[in-house]
């Protein structure tokens, strides 16, 4: 049982307790968020799904992000991903709290942006909540296993945000 | 590097050289497919995303699977994979191969579902090609480590079947 699996388990007993339904929009966690949970027994119940939006004209397909926003201020911004989480929540009625997460995670990344990732978490009768977060090499030296250490560690990422949104209450 | 990294890299690169777009459409996977295959640099130009689509209404909400399957044959049929690969090339104009995955991981699966999954692969200019596997419990005696071991021996499967289709070529 991983770091990533235990985090999975605590969101997901806190989604039991507070009711929520949780719809998730992935780019660079690459669906492994959802998979996380899926993980966990019941959980069905709770995830609504994760649109895994691994291309810019796949999330604004299916997210309606504005492609506009590809070419300033990027892909990697805060404001897609709130874009994303409000796409999320648009396109799928039947939720109510939606989390999105968008970053380089390498080896091919521009200097400037890589290891960083956006994340947003949305509650249906609220705004967005976004945090940018920079991803380090660890003690990884090969680029493959750094980006799936990377992958990961967003993805702790993204729960932990879920967590502090479900906690906050009501 | 796992068994599922090895062969989503066998999976990426055989993408690469068809120059093939790959959208998922996955339920009980809960998106370890896609996870697997972004883990390899590059991917992206190659994997437009994936629907985890974890509820019956995200399903029909996402790719138009139709409700009326779910009542029967059910969710867990070749009805249904065959539905969600031709809802996600539907949804996604710029994919030309789906690969969709349907099943049930348990611990709570009807007896005669249990462990039973669908796998769905469909190029845009062919019809879809549909399989049916029976996942056992392995040497696992918890059932949530038995649920993560068919996780990944699902996504294994998808990947497999996925291959199978490219390699077949054209």
């Amino acid at each position: 049982m991983t770091t990533l699996h235990v985090r999975a388990r605590t969101v997901a007993a806190e989604l039991i307790r507070t009711g929520r339904q949780l719809v998730l929009a992935e780019s660079c966690t690459a669906g492994l968020v959802a998979a996380s949970l899926g993980g966990v027994p019941g959980i069905s119940r709770h995830l609504c799904g994760s649109a895994v939006v691994y291309q810019e004209r796949t999330k604004a397909a299916w997210l309606d992000v504005p492609e506009s926003l590809f070419a300033s201020p990027g892909v990697v911004s805060a404001e897609v991903a709130a874009a994303m989480t409000a796409g999320a929540l648009r396109r799928t009625p039947f939720a109510d709290l939606a989390a999105a997460v968008t970053g380089h995670l390498g080896p091919e990344a521009p200097e400037a942006l890589d290891g960083v990732v956006f994340i947003s978490v949305e509650r249906r009768d609220g705004g967005p909540s976004v945090t940018r977060h920079s991803l380090g090499y660890g003690e990884a030296v090969d680029p493959t296993v750094a980006r799936l250490k990377r992958q990961t560690e967003a993805a702790e990422l993204v729960l932990r945000q879920i967590l502090e949104v479900l906690s906050a209450g009501h």
